[in-house]
Parts: C-alpha cells; sequence; structure tokens
C-alpha cells in the first residue's frame, strides 16, 4: 500500500476513469439500434455480448420459483431478514405532503407522489447479486412506485442467477428482464417491444452500463453514475489491526479499481495493519482482483490528529467510512463528506452492504460530496402548492406586477392585474 | 391554437429539442478549451459571444452596490418582500438529521449536511433576471452552502444586468462571475484562476448551457436539464376566459417553444379564451415571440370530465399547471406529474414566478414525471449512519456471512466472521 505522510492528497484527482471515446460511441450506436429494432436489438446485443440465445426477455413465474427452490434455506432466511430490515429503514424516509396557511389567504405546501415506474439495474454475468436486487427495488417498492422493473444480463448458463431471481420473488418484484449494458438501458429509457419505458433508471453497473446512463439522462432520470468504489477507515491502536485489514480487503476484492484507504494518526498501527493485509490477501479466494486493488490503489495515510483525519476524509468523501477510534463520535461531528458511516468497532462494512438496512448503492468516487445514498426520496417528486386568495391577490398584486415589468414581462404583469380591482391595465 | 378533441397527445413526444451535433462538438471544444487555459479562455469566449473585452471577471462590490442603486424603489422593496416569502417557504423544506436504536445495539441514522460550494447559472444577454437570482441562490444559502456563487453573461453594456447585482446584494451572495454559455459551465465545473470549482451547479440557460451541464455532469452534480417550458390550465366555465388567456400568455411570452395549454371540459369555454388570446396577443410588446408560442405550440384540449382532464395533466407533466375550476382540489387530487400547481382562479402563474414563496425553477419539458422543483435538497446530502454494538454483530453476524458467502464475497464475510466469538474462520 501507498504511504502518505506529508498530507498530499493529489492521488484524488486522478481517481476518475476517463471513457475512452470508442466506448462513448458504441454505446451511442447500441442506444440508437435498440431505438429502432427494439426486442431485435436486445436479442442481438446479449447473443453478442453474453453469447446467450434469448427465446424470451421476460423471465417467467415458474422459473423465478424454480430458481428460488434452488437456494440454500439459511441464504433465503437471510435474504428475508436482511429486506425486512431494509424496508423499516427506508420507511423512516418518506416525506410527507404539507399545505400551510403561511398568511391570511395564502396557502403554500408541497404535494408528494411516488414515481410510476422505475427500472433497477443490477450487474449479472459472473456475478450473482440479490443484495443488489434488494437495495435497489425496496425504496422504490416504499416510495410507492406502482412498476418496478429489473433488468440483469443472462449467466453463462443462460439465465439470471438463482439468488436475484429469489429477492426479487422475496420483495414482490415479478417484471423481470434478462438483459444488460447499455441495451439494458436503452430499453428502460425508450422501450420495445417486451420493456415499457420507465421513468428512472437506477443501479451500478459497468462502464457500458453507466456511459449509457448519462446518454440517456435528461429523457430518465438516473440515479448518479457509479465509478470505483472505496472504504475509508480512520482508526487508532484501540482497534484490532486484524479486523480493520479484513474490513479493507472486503473492500478490496470488488474491484481491481476499489481503492482500500486507511487514516490514522499511528504509523505504528499503520504498519500492523499493511503487514495484516499482505497475511490475509494471500489466503482469499479473489486474491488476484484484490492484490490489484491494494497495490495499486491502496493507501495509508498518516494525520496528526482527529481534526487532521477528518480533514482528510472530507477531502476523499468516500462511498464508505469506518472509524474505529478511541472516541468515533468526536471524529463522526466533524464529518460531513461520506456516503454511509460505520461508527465503532463492531460496524464492519458488510453489515451495511447486506443487512442493517441502509441502502448500499451509495455514492462513489468522491460524489459524496454531492449525492446520497439511493433511498426512498430517489423515488419521490414533489410539486409545488400555490393557492392566492381574492385579498391575498389585492395586496400583493402590485408588488408582483413592479417585478414582473421591471424584467421585461409584460404579460406577467398583465396577468396579474387582470385581477386587480381597479388596476390600471398599461400598455 | 391546435385544439385535440379526441385524446390523441401524440404532440408529447415530439417535444423534445434534439440538439445538433455540431452544437454538442462545439460545447466540447469549449470545456476543453477552459480546462486548458483557464480565465484566457473565458474571456476569449466572452469576447467571441458576447461582443465584451473583460478586465475582470468577478464583480466588484462597489459595482455591485451602484448597481443597486440605479433600481427603482418599487422593484427593489418587491424584491426585498419576494426574497423573505422565498426563504420562509425554504425554510420549512429544511430535513434533519436522525439517530434511532432500532433494535438493542443497533444504531441506525442519516446525517444531513449542506454540500460545501455550489454554482447558480442566472440567463443574460438581453434579459435581466432577478428573479432566478432569488430562486437558484436562496434555498443554498437556507441550506447551509458556505459558497455560493452566481454566473452571468454580460449585457451588451459590458455589465450584468443591475436588478440581477441588486438581487445578489440583498441576499448576501458577493461572489459574481460575468462570464455565461458553456465556458461558464466548464469554470464552475473545473476551475480557473479566477473561478474556484463547485460541486454542483444549477439554474436554466440556453441549449448551450443544457448541453455543458450535461457534458460535466459526473464530475459535478447538476439539476436537471431544463428544455422548452409549459403552463397547462384546466379551466371550466366558472372560469373567467380572460384571465386564462392572460395566464396562458404569460407563459407564451417567454419562449418561442413555451407550450401555453388549456384543458376543458367545455368547447365553449375553450373558444372564448382562444378568442380572448389572440386578442391581448396583439398587445403584448413581445407580441412575436408570444406568438411564435402560441400558434406553434399552443393547444387547447377537450376533456369529457375531471378525470378525464386530471389523466392527460398527469400525461403531459406540465411544468406549471393552474386548476381554476368549481372545485380545484377535486382534480388536485388525482394529480401526480405537475412541477407546481396553482389552485383557484386567484392563483395566476406569476404568482408563483416571482414572489410566492416555492422555486420557479421547475422541472421542464414533462421531467415533473420525475423530478421535483428546485429546493433545499437540492442542496443538501445525507450520510447513513450505522452502528452495532458487539451483541448486535454477534447475534447477526451468520446471517451477514451466509448471505456474503453466497454472493461469492468471501472477504466480506471474513470481515464478520472475525468479530466474532467461537466462529470458525473459512478458507
Amino acid at each position: 500500500m501507498e504511504w502518505i505522510k506529508d498530507g498530499n492528497l493529489d492521488f484524488l484527482n486522478k481517481r476518475k476513469v476517463e471513457a475512452k471515446e470508442e466506448a462513448q460511441k458504441s454505446v451511442a450506436s447500441i442506444i440508437a439500434a435498440v431505438k429502432s429494432d427494439g426486442d431485435e436489438a436486445l436479442k442481438n446485443y446479449t447473443k453478442q455480448f453474453d453469447g446467450i440465445d434469448l427465446d424470451s426477455i421476460r423471465v417467467t413465474e415458474e422459473a423465478m420459483h424454480e430458481a428460488a427452490s434452488r437456494v440454500p434455506e439459511q441464504v433465503l432466511k437471510a435474504i428475508k431478514q436482511a429486506a425486512s430490515n431494509i424496508r423499516a429503514f427506508h420507511e423512516k424516509q418518506v416525506p410527507k405532503s404539507w399545505t400551510e396557511t403561511v398568511k391570511e389567504g395564502v396557502v403554500l405546501g408541497q404535494k408528494v407522489t411516488a414515481l410510476d415506474s422505475v427500472g433497477v439495474y443490477v450487474p449479472g454475468g459472473t456475478a450473482c447479486y440479490p443484495s443488489s436486487v434488494l437495495m435497489g427495488a425496496i425504496p422504490a417498492l416504499v416510495a410507492g412506485v406502482k412498476r418496478v422493473v429489473l433488468v440483469s444480463p443472462p449467466q453463462k448458463n443462460g439465465w439470471i442467477a438463482d439468488g436475484v431471481l429469489a429477492a426479487a420473488l422475496e420483495i414482490g418484484v415479478h417484471e423481470i428482464d434478462q438483459v444488460g449494458g447499455a441495451q439494458a438501458i436503452a430499453a428502460l429509457a425508450y422501450g420495445t417491444e417486451s420493456i415499457k419505458p420507465v421513468d428512472k433508471i437506477v443501479g451500478p453497473g459497468n462502464l457500458y452500463v453507466m456511459l449509457a446512463k448519462k446518454h440517456v439522462f435528461g429523457d430518465v432520470a438516473i440515479d448518479s453514475l457509479a465509478g470505483p468504489s472505496e472504504i475509508a477507515v480512520v482508526a487508532d491502536e484501540t482497534a484490532d489491526a486484524s479486523w480493520i485489514a479484513a474490513d479493507l480487503l472486503s473492500q478490496a476484492e470488488h474491484d481491481r479499481l476499489s481503492m482500500p484507504i486507511l487514516v490514522t494518526t499511528s504509523e505504528a498501527f499503520g504498519i500492523k495493519v499493511e503487514k495484516e493485509v499482505e497475511k490475509q490477501l494471500q489466503e482469499l479466494p479473489r486474491v488476484e482482483i484484490a492484490s490489484a486493488s491494494v497495490y495499486k490503489q491502496g493507501k495509508i495515510i498518516l494525520a496528526a490528529d482527529g481534526h487532521e483525519a477528518a480533514a482528510v476524509i472530507n477531502r476523499i468523501a468516500p462511498e464508505h467510512l469506518e472509524l474505529a477510534t478511541r472516541d468515533p463520535h468526536e471524529i463522526f461531528d466533524l464529518i460531513h463528506n461520506a456516503g454511509a458511516i460505520f461508527l465503532g468497532k463492531y460496524s464492519s462494512e458488510p453489515v451495511g452492504d447486506y443487512f442493517a438496512g441502509p441502502n448500499h448503492i451509495i455514492p462513489t468516487n468522491g460524489s459524496a460530496r454531492y449525492a446520497s445514498p439511493l433511498g426512498v426520496e430517489s423515488f419521490i417528486k414533489h410539486s409545488s402548492i400555490i393557492e392566492y386568495s381574492d385579498e391575498a391577490l389585492q395586496a400583493n398584486g402590485q408588488a408582483i406586477a413592479a417585478f414582473a415589468r421591471f424584467e421585461g414581462l409584460e404579460g406577467h404583469a398583465r396577468a396579474v392585474e387582470k385581477r386587480m380591482k381597479g388596476a390600471v391595465i398599461h400598455g
């Protein structure tokens, strides 16, 4: 791992993965093909990219039940408990409509409504992520979205992974399409014979999925653009170096570009963690991926004190932040840029990845500077409410008309003045 | 205006203005130039596009005070009252951090923090929109954003309009840069010698501004992509045709592509409104713009009853919606896609454009399907909080590890199991 002892955080400016122009062109042409050829294009690309001849894009109820029956009982139980925790947490996020009489004759407010339809992208291929189904779809269901569609590429055996289908069944999502990549995003945005278009697309995916989401943004809504993910751990010598090393590795095993970062006030502790990482790394099944992450992206950053550690974290704006110091709440109060904050030495990051309840779809790559984890608010919107009485309009009409006229918008002024008693109509 | 009597809303599919590839290339090259040449590029483009030789990009305090002194007293008063109303409304939107012990040893929550810095784009050129300053910046200030930057292109006289500077002074925004177009967006996203980069860029602009916002999206946050705007009025014969016509025209005078829409259950009333629109149109200073809007974009849609009217509105998802029927609340309850809803015959749209308090930066072009007006939540983000005790980890560790292992993420399982007492470490 790279040691940083001088506070130089220039590595942050190099985090972004720039998409090659070739990839962008390829995504644009996939989207154009899906727009014009619909399902046929989806099948062609699935053949080309996933090596699968699709009979039908939609997964049948029967296939879902069969898939669930192949998932071990213990895992089904864990999925059920996780779903329940995730639902409970997100139910606390539901905003309420309100109106208020702010002055005599003036009612203002907000009407909160759910989106009509959303698409959730679940990564596939060699992986099987039922947790992505729960994290992507439950907030939408809690928000009250009527139509929740899952898309995921088929695996080598020609099907979406059993666990993914089992998780969908558990939470009551029944519209599942076996298609991935940029072609799936295009189908969700513009529709095909099999897939009706949606209002918003969420969920992480590979570079092509991300480029496609950016491409369709504006025609439909998307969540944030996912990039390489990070864990930052602030720990001191009161923490167990072996636990912290394991947490760093849990992030490292995701992806070669994942960035595991230790921020510590103790050089001795940093050395211990580094040794533990190197030891545990060799025993991991995904040693190859984790090694690339640890050795090319891993950082150990020395900070003079808690304040400096917090300042470093706020610059990094990590997706995941663990605080495993003597008094984690002290640093917690200083943090303002982090996706999910794990407090105390028992709050290992995987507790949140699967189970605790908060979402695991979290802003990556420094975007916690300006974005939040996926949540119910990602699936609702609100309308402003304005109700003026006759009296309120008479009382304020002159000011409104003066303002409008000053902006050169005479039609605006007149619309108000027409309603005013005894007003002079200009023009 | 075009009459639609058969419920065919195909015009909605043609609303989007497709950007020409040429415009996209031009925006990409402007952004690249600002990235590499900084202020020099900003000055070159301002010379090229606005015809102005800029000495300095930043507006001085002195210039702001001088500008404010040239604004009529009545307008300053209206700006002050509007600012106060807008502040009061947005203060109701501020979300609170929370934590809760959801089970023995399990604390979950959300920490709400403001963005560090934001840029507000204020359209300029021939127009002068102090209301855009109030609507863009006040929610950011209420959210607690420390650095709020305004950018606006200089007018022909070489300065940003007096009213814009006066509004900024009124609300306490002092970092104002005279630069517009794609170059301003690039400067806010990537920084120059004069302009430090921001975390988020908001505010409407022309096609180039919109393309630039889409281009930089992902490196910084943006609000939605503004397109042509709409007003839809649902009115019946209890409304005053002349008032409704004036309201439709207040939208029409904005832009040739603005879409004024009347939805009514009464053909006779529709005919009256149409005649009134044609009459009042001729008396408007911006008759040329308003005519293009009315005759090319304007619609009168006949609906069988209130339910059908609401269904039409939900398909349109208009930026502005006026309900001027016998019982506006009856239709209000059926509406789920609209940016701002004006209830009752005295609630003319300009009341909200300037004064009432809710934001006038509202999703356009049907994006009220999935987006909300600009608000405090546009300038905050939250971090999830997860705190598990030793006991909570022991109680749930097995389920978490089983779930992780099922997903093929052994490192995740081990990070949890390391903390478990008497657990078998696999692998």
